[in-house]
Order: structure tokens, then C-alpha cells, then sequence
């Protein structure tokens, strides 16, 4: 996700992974909606959908003396994302994600590359030109590289064609020989997204926090040979023996999370993987779910683990450096929060990377990642040890409660293990300050959170198309104007000085679309402009907007893309005209909306507050002025 | 599109084409419902929905004193299909067969070959398992290929990496060299792709009817830079001298239809097209669309061609040697008619051709290619007609009736030009007679039609998926069993006692699913069997359903795929629940309806018609004994 950045800002980075290739089966698997969402700014959503397996229901199974389906719970709202809950194998969004690099940039990662010393030269860390790091890479020859895959290990079988899709199976087997090379690399930047046992934390001598606990879990991928009704929907099953979680996926395969064994309390940290093996797995699946049948032919992959969860006491290092994902939370993998964590880790650094490493926003917005999603990642782990509770076997005798425990801890945490919160907090690039806290924020225009998806008619072709995939994830800042009902004059006439104003020196400078450093190579401004108004589509033309909202380029013709309309299309039942209700903005006053990079909302104001706007975009991006000749190397 | 089912259906087939490169620019656009459908049972439908322009109305502008938008139509029924009038360039829906036939097999498409001879052997036709046809191709070498792609001559410039998406880039610059070789091709069948001057036609010595109109037309696909309202939406826009047709396309792009000259009656037939220039297309714009300004700098591609309808008197020699799209018809390229119309043809002939080759289907079938597609090039041709004197000027003081006319035309039309109704006459592949012409047969399950779309939920995961998706086109035919509402204890017996003559050895011999010789290297059997219940989703199990319904494989485990519900779902609003009362099924009574492999109806009747049913199979499908050793050379 971080990688996607750099090559969608044209910056000259390098991404390196000691493994030999891509994942291709197994490991994280599950998506949560603002990934979904996420992914639909970066332009591959309809891939994922296309392959994916959805589900919005998890079904509860409990021991009655016989098994029973003791709930249904519903863990979707349905109309709080165009995506639910979903699974895809790690190894297809890596596709997606890779796929999405070669489009936008001429990177791509460099397997079977070691990093053998890092240092950073804390004295040149002020100097935002300087490059502090010091990294020394080896790259293995293929020579070295004696298996055909790393994986390999993980399976009872090799992977073979039937197991993957076409464009995975090129991938694994058209790869080339590579030479052994060492090389010193100067950076400005280093982002350590090397998992649980982190190389970089370990360089940077970062402490983790937290322990493992006592359970071992086996994980299994299988084609399950059963009876057992819910094989296809989400279900937590706890048999007589114990709680087992059945996790459908595509393919046709079901993943199975599975305790196997309690190490002894005080015994050694770390257990004895060999004896664990598919058999023994299977075996306590059929023990759990009798007196329904279980069993398999095809496994295409399978794990153990010990649950542990641990947090990295830091995750930067002077704002040069800095970890993500498992390098800075692992914790129990069952609820799908591990992937999604981590994916919206690298792309909350990204951008913020990419954009400091190209000269267009100043260096200490970095600040704002260890403020953003530590907090997060200690949310994370609090959620996970309540949540693990409710896997621990029930005492017999004891009421079993589980169906309540999970149905509170849903709705109490559902916003969260969505995505749907995030709670950054005030920053240069959260503007809490200007109406924070009091009425005239609209509900559900929080800065700090996402803005709420909507599909918009576009105004020149009349199409509909969900916000997030109109606000596209390019690297800009985009301010929305929520212009209202248009065919008032007053309102029109409002809309006009505002957009007088946009086009305009002003006493405080340049006009804000040339008063900031663009993102070189990429946009001359990283500043965009969408307008959203809400009169009705047919009694609106493109052509009443200012043409600062809607600019000619003597190339390309008008920017038919930036004018959408909040009104309902007969054609599609999604576009229904309730966008300005559910942002909670006036349809008569409008507001004027300013949403990061990331599609997390930065400011709001009045359409007349173009000076708190100014103030918040001086706060973050670099002025013209400033950046003669940066450089792009990190 | 024919080429998709040699790769679906495992045939040994060779496609070969004299063009070094596919499309990537230009050339037809215009994608109806209907053929999208059919892109979702092909499984790409998602990427063109990525990447196309879509659009449902169709603005009328004319000049009364100055150009005035006179009406809107809307040109599609909101709920009659998943999708929508839709422009995509022919290049990228290209692109998606090319890489369906890719993921499917290992045929690939055989570039700079031509056909040098053509003999058929009559005597040799009514032998299912002879090679009547002769083919002698050359493979052209590398050093005879003096252009970089043979489009060039319509380009005012060359492609650069801009143009093109990047798997198209790769597509055009990773190809290889090839060396010149002659060979001597025997084949079971030829299928004549080659267009309006088509090869194969002229080879089989067929006539054209029709002739060539006066009218010249230019085509210019370019990014428009334009202050007319209309510029993303489809527009035909008659000025004080003429009438233009302004069709919105993907990236930016708008294509313009223009009439450029009027030929003298009786004058030569041909017509230079060397005086035709992007310039003098560009002001007869100009001229038309005044007061409101056009040009461009960005010209995507351009031609130039004199309107002619013709189409061919035969479509098939000895049902061995086939011809299909613009080798049969052609005609003005105004309404995307063409494009779709061909993709149609190919589709309804590859299934047939492949199945016949593959000796799942008895050839005969073969005749119902000419008996269905043939009658649909004429009418094409009618409408064509019409439609095309719409476009010839207005004479000055006559009254414009060209809104109502293209208003009634639309209406009439309509169902037609979307693809939704095709109007298959009875053959032994639409059976027409069991309950032909009566009140029995549903409103909206009329054999020799489209099955009606709608979403569905799967009984085991309850996610909602389109028919046209879950239906594929994978080279089988499929029983849908309605099976109504199955709470009731008497409609249950009668799935009940359907699933048992499904699966039994009956008088008429060996159950239906053991009948049929299968697809070689595919399927076992050449039928699918899907049930589609209408009790409420949560009211159900999955293993209610008889096991013939849902089959266990001890390697796949159970077939999830099959039992299907129509139910509302809360998390989709397309997914309704009201498939049965717009198929016209009675809830209470279900039906028994055979789909074919190219997503038409077959046969419908009741639940217990299994003798009708099987009587139906016997007619198109080779029984188990007849297929020993049946080659697939084709």
C-alpha cells in the first residue's frame, strides 16, 4: 500500500522483499468495508469483488446437547458502504496491488533482496534534503535460491496450475534468473513493513509490548467435505470440546480457525510446531462440530500459531524511519483486522511519505502517522483480548453467554473493525479547531473521519458513480464544494464569489490552486476541485458552474468530471439524492469540504470560509516559493 | 466471440487473422444490454463496466432559429437488464476475448496469416467425422511486415504509450518475430470472420443484396474541446445543414458521426476517400453544431465510409463452412447495431460449432445458425434502413418530425436493438411446440428468448448474484428447476419426485444426467442442473433439497453453486425477490425450464414433463453409446 503511493506520486523509491515472490495462497484473507472502499479510490475494487466471497451474516452455533444454530447476527449495516464484508486471499489483493504499481510507474519489487545494516545519521534528520539513511542491501543470485518457492514449507503439496489464476501462475513460473549484487543505498526515507518479527524494529532496538498467551490455533484452507449447514456462511461454532471459527472463501474453499493445544502457563514462550499437523487439525474439527461430518481432499494451505499480542512501542524513528503493519501489532488473526490494519497503515504513511519525499508537503505532517494509527494499533489489541475471550472454552456448568457477548461487542466495535472510524485526531491535517467539537460540524462530515460514501449523478453525462471511486486516490487534496440547490440566486451568487475567490489573488497571495508546490511529474497543483451540488440534475446545466469549478485545457477539453449532482437516476437504485441528508448538510446553505489524500476528511467550513481553508492547506503544503529543485530520491 | 467457445469447450481449432496486431483504437464502440449479459456469462462483463462510458438517454437537438435540445428519450427500460447502452473501443473488448480464450485454453490467435485456397468437398459433408474443407494459409514472416501495425494508414499519428492502456502497450510492443511458412490445413469446419469484403464469402461464391447509398460519412474519435451542452451525452444534433451524431466514449473521448458528402446519383459506386480529411470533418462540425464551438487537438482515430446495406443471400455452405458478422451484413454504423449484431452471431454459432466438433450435440443442430441469425441480418437491415433516413437533411420549410419519428422508431425498436428479444424460431433447440402459442407458457420464459435477469441469493451463503452470471457459458446446457415455494409439503413431494426420476434409471432408459456423451476433457455431462426456490431464504436449508439437486463430490465436496433462492436481500436492493412473479412462474407451482448454452430458452414446461424435457435433449444431444472415439479436430 505504501509502494502504491510511490508509484502513483513518480517517486524514486525502491521496494525490496527478502521472499522470492509474491504470496500465492493462504495467509490474511479478510477484507473489511473501508478497505473495500479504499481499494475503489486506487482504482482495482471490481477486481476484488469479481473473485472475492461476501458475506454479511455470522452465525452463532453453540452446544445444546446437540449443536444448534443459536443466532444470526447481521454485521452489516447495509447501507453504510456500497462493500461488505469480504475474502480474498492475501496472495490476489498483492496481485491487485502489484498490478496497480506496473500501471503507474515504472517500480517494481525486488525479490530474493536482503537488507544486511541500516543506519541513520540522527544529525541530518532536520535537514529535509539530506539522506540520513544508510542501508546495505544483498541481492541473492539464483543460485542461492534452492526452492522454487519460499512457501513451500507452509504445504503438503506443491502449488500447482489448477491451484492458481492464470495471471498468478506467469507470476510464480516466467520469472527470470537474477545475479547476486551487494549495493549501499542512500535514503531519505525508510518504511519497515517486515512483519511480526521485524528486521527494522529489531535494528532500530524498538520494544514490543504484550505477550504470547497460552492458546495454539491451527488455521487450515480446505474444500470441506461436510454436512454441517453453515460450511458457506461465517459461523463460530462451539461444540462440546471447543470453538472453532468456519470462515467461507472464493474458490470454494472455507477456512477453518482451530484451537489445538494449551501450552502449560509459564512453560516456554514459543511451542513445538511439528507435532501439529492437517490430520490432527481435521481431527478437532470433527470433535467440534459432531455430530455433523468433516472432512477434505484438497488443503491448499495451512499454519499454526500461538496467539499472542504485542505492540511496538514506537513505530518512528525521527519521522524518517518507521514501521507498519505486523512490524508494529500482531494479535490474534480471526476477525480480519490484521490485513486491513496493515493495508490502511501503509497507505495512512504513504502518501505522507511520498508527498514529504516530493517536496509538496512539509516534512512534520510524517508526525501525524505516529499520532494517527498508534493509537489505533493500541485499539486494536484491547478489541482483540476481549474478542479472544469469547474463544476460550466455556467451563461446563457454566451459563454460555457467548451469543450476547459477540452481539454487544459487534455493535460496539462494528464502526471500528469496519473501518468506518478511525478517531485521528486534531493535527495540520485535522482541523478540529476551526468548528470542532460544537454543532456546526455536520454529522457525518467529522474531520478525522472518512466522508460517507454516496453514489453522485455526474452533471455532463447524468452517470452515477460512488464517491469513492470519484475521489480518487492520486495523491491531491480535494476540496468539495457542496454548492446546494444552485437555482437559488442567492445561492448562485454565493457559489460565484466563492469561486471568484478560489481564481484569485488575494491579499494573502496567490490564488490557492497556484499557491502550493505540485507534485512533480504527476500534477501541477495538489490541489483538486470537485463540486457537488443538489438541485435537481435536468434543471442544472455544466456550463452555469464558474469555470474555476469546471476548467478548459486546451488539450482536454472541459473537466467534465468535477461538477456531480446529489439527485436520484432512474437507472441505477443506489443513486437516490440523500447524499446532502446523511452528510447532514443544508441543501439551501451547502459547505465547503476539504478531504486528505487518503480520502480522510481534513476540514470543513462555510463556503465563505475561504481564509480557515487557506490556513488549513498553509499548514500542510509546501508554498510555491519554497521548493526550488527538490529532490525525489528517498 | 466464436473463438471463446473453441477455448471454453477444449476444441483443437486454429484462429487465424491476416491483421499483425488486434484493435487498439477506433472501429466500433456501441455495447447493448444484451451483449453485456452475455460478457457476464463469459466472466468479463466487471472489466468493461471498469472502463466503459455508459448512458441511457438520447438528447434531440434541432435548429429552430438557433440549435434548441428539443427532447430527451430515454432510451433504456430501467429494469429490463443489469446494464446499460454502453460505449467501450472494439480494441479493449478485444482485449477480454483474447485473454478469456488465454485463461480457457491454449489456443492462441495466429497473426499475419492468410488464407491462400478454400476447398469443400461435398461429398465428404454428411460424414460427421470427415475433413471436408481444405485450407492453405501462409504465415507471413517478420521481414515481409514493413509497418509497426497495419492500423497506421488510419492514423493521423502513431500510437504512443498514452494511447493505450498497458495491457494493450505490452500486447502491441512484446510481440515476437515469426518466420514464413506455407501449410495445408484439413478441417471439420471453417468460420468466415473477414468482414465486408470477406475472403470466405467470395471464396463460396455467395452474393451480397444491396447496394451502397450516396451518403459519405466521416467518423472522428477526439477529445472534444466544445461549449456544446451535450458533449458526454448521445446526442443527434441537426443544425441548419446537417445532422450529427455525438456519442460519448471512454477517457475522454467523444465520437462524432458526420455526414460529408452527398454523391451524385448513379455516380460511381466507390467513392474517393482521399478528399476526406479530420479537417474537413472537424468544420463540418463546426457548420452543424454552430453557434456553439468545436475542435481539437487530441484525434484518437478517424475514417471515412459511404453508407451501404448489404447483406449476404447464404450464411453457410453445407453447414460445414460458415459466415458470420459484417461477411453477412452491412450497414450503417450509427446505432452500435453492428458490433453487437456480429459479437451476437458469433456467439450464437461458436457454441454450436464447438459442440458439433466436440460430438456432445448432433450436427444438424448446426442448421438453426442460418435458421436464427439469418432473418435477424434482414431485419437489421429493415431498421437500418429507417433508422438511416432520419439522418438525411431536412429540406428547408419541411415540418421536423424528427424527434416523434426517432421517439417511435425507438419504442418499436427498442427491444430489438438492446438484443432482448431475438425472436429464435422453433428448431430442435427451441422447442416451441409442447406449449407453443398457449396461455401455459410464462409471459417472460418464452423459448427461442433471453432468460429475464435477475439476482438471486445462493441458499447456502445468501449473497445475491445475477442470472447472467451464475448462468455461465461454459458449453453446457442447464435445467433451471423452479421449484416454487418448498415450504409446502406438496410442492416439496413433487421436487421430491422430480429429483428421483432426475437421477433414476427409467424406461426410456438411463438418467437424464448419464444420457448424453459429455464434453471431452470439460464436463461428464453436457447438462447442468440449478434450482431456483421461492420460499423465503432463512425459511430453507440447503440440504433440503434432494442430492441430485446438489450433488457431493468426495473431492469438491457439495455443489453450493446450484440451489438458488428468490428472496429480497436487505443488502442488496437490486436482489428483490420478485424473479418468479416477472418470469411469470406461479409461485405455488414452479416450472421446469431448459436454458441453452448460449443463455436462451429452450423448453419450458412443467414439473413433472420430464418425458417432454428428455424428448427435448434427445433432439440436440448425442447419446453415451453414439460417441466412441469421437474426434475434435476441427
Amino acid at each position: 500500500m505504501a509502494a502504491y503511493w510511490m508509484a502513483r506520486c513518480g517517486i524514486n523509491a525502491r521496494i525490496i522483499d527478502k521472499r522470492e515472490t509474491k504470496i500465492f495462497v493462504g495467509h490474511a484473507d479478510g477484507l473489511r468495508p473501508r478497505t473495500l472502499e479504499l481499494f475503489d479510490s486506487m482504482g482495482f475494487q471490481h477486481r476484488v469483488l469479481h473473485e472475492a466471497s461476501e458475506s454479511t451474516e455470522v452465525n452463532l452455533w453453540v452446544d445444546q446437547g446437540k449443536l444448534v444454530r443459536q443466532a444470526l447476527l447481521d454485521m452489516t449495516q447495509a447501507d453504510h458502504s456500497p462493500y461488505h464484508n469480504t475474502r480474498l486471499s492475501q496472495g490476489r489483493i498483492e496481485r491487485f496491488i502489484l498490478d496497480s504499481i506496473h500501471e503507474n510507474s515504472n517500480l517494481r519489487v525486488e525479490r530474493s533482496v536482503i537488507t544486511e545494516s541500516l543506519e541513520y545519521d540522527e544529525k541530518l534528520g532536520g535537514e529535509p534534503e539530506a539522506y540520513p539513511i544508510t542501508v546495505n542491501l544483498r541481492t541473492l543470485g539464483s543460485e542461492e535460491l534452492n526452492t522454487p518457492n519460499s512457501d513451500k514449507q507452509s504445504f503438503e503439496n506443491e502449488i500447482t496450475h489448477e491451484d492458481l489464476l492464470p495471471d498468478d501462475w506467469e507470476d510464480l513460473t516466467q520469472r527470470g534468473t537474477q545475479k547476486e549484487k551487494a549495493e549501499i543505498v542512500k535514503a531519505k526515507y525508510v518504511i519497515g513493513c517486515d512483519g511480526a518479527h521485524s528486521w527494522t524494529r529489531k535494528q532500530l532496538d524498538i520494544a514490543t509490548e504484550g505477550s504470547n498467551t497460552d492458546h495454539i490455533w491451527g488455521v487450515i484452507d480446505v474444500v470441506a467435505i461436510s454436512n454441517f449447514p453453515d460450511i458457506k456462511r461465517v459461523s463460530v461454532v462451539t461444540g462440546a470440546t471447543g470453538t472453532i471459527l468456519v470462515i467461507p472463501r472464493e474458490r470454494g474453499i472455507t477456512r477453518f480457525y482451530v484451537p489445538v493445544q494449551i501450552c502449560e502457563a509459564g512453560a516456554s514462550d514459543r511451542f513445538d510446531r511439528s507435532i501439529i499437523t492437517p490430520k490432527l487439525i481435521k481431527s478437532r474439527v470433527q470433535e467440534i462440530i459432531a455430530p455433523y461430518t468433516f472432512d477434505f481432499e484438497i488443503c491448499d494451505w495451512w499454519t499454526v500459531y500461538q496467539i499472542g499480542q504485542r505492540i511496538a512501542t514506537q513505530i518512528t524513528r525521527g519521522d524518517r524511519i518507521f514501521l507498519a503493519g505486523d512490524a508494529v501489532h500482531t494479535h490474534s488473526p480471526k476477525m480480519g483486522l490484521g490485513m486491513n490494519m496493515s493495508l490502511q497503515d501503509g497507505f495512512n504513511l504513504g502518501w505522507k511519505v511520498a508527498l514529504a519525499a516530493a517536496g509538496t508537503i512539509k516534512p512534520e505532517t510524517l508526525e501525524t502517522y505516529d499520532l494517527e494509527r498508534h493509537p489505533l494499533a493500541k485499539m486494536l489489541l484491547d478489541f482483540d483480548r476481549l474478542w479472544v475471550n469469547l474463544f476460550l472454552d466455556i467451563k461446563p456448568g457454566e451459563k454460555d453467554t457467548k451469543a450476547e457477548s459477540m452481539a454487544d461487542m459487534s455493535a460496539k466495535f462494528e464502526n471500528f473493525a469496519h473501518g468506518w472510524n478511525v478517531y485521528y485526531p486534531a493535527s495540520n491535517i485535522v482541523s478540529k479547531s476551526a468548528d470542532g467539537g460544537d454543532a456546526r460540524i455536520p454529522q457525518n462530515l467529522a474531520p478525522g473521519e472518512r466522508i460517507f460514501p454516496f453514489k453522485l449523478r455526474n452533471q455532463a453525462d447524468g452517470c452515477p458513480q460512488w464517491t469513492t471511486r470519484l475521489l480518487k486516490s492520486d495523491g491531491r487534496f480535494r476540496i468539495l464544494v457542496m454548492a446546494g440547490d444552485v437555482r437559488d440566486p442567492v445561492q448562485k451568487q454565493r457559489i460565484e464569489k466563492l469561486s471568484q475567490a478560489l481564481g484569485t489573488q488575494s491579499a494573502s497571495g496567490s490564488p490557492i490552486l497556484d499557491r502550493y508546490a505540485g507534485i512533480p511529474g504527476r500534477f501541477e497543483s495538489p490541489i483538486d476541485i470537485f463540486t457537488i451540488h443538489c438541485a435537481p440534475w435536468r434543471e442544472v446545466e455544466f456550463f452555469d458552474f464558474p469555470e474555476v469549478l469546471r476548467p478548459l485545457s486546451m488539450v482536454t477539453g472541459y473537466a467534465y468530471e468535477k461538477i456531480w449532482c446529489d439527485d436520484a437516476c432512474i437507472f441505477d437504485r443506489y443513486c437516490d439524492g440523500t447524499a446532502y441528508e446523511k452528510w447532514g448538510v443544508d441543501r439551501a446553505l451547502g459547505k465547503l469540504v476539504v478531504i486528505r489524500p487518503d480520502q480522510y476528511i481534513g476540514w470543513t467550513g462555510d463556503l465563505e470560509d475561504l481564509q480557515g481553508m487557506t490556513q488549513y492547506f498553509d499548514g500542510v503544503l509546501v508554498k510555491k516559493s519554497h521548493v526550488d529543485g527538490a529532490s525525489m530520491l528517498i
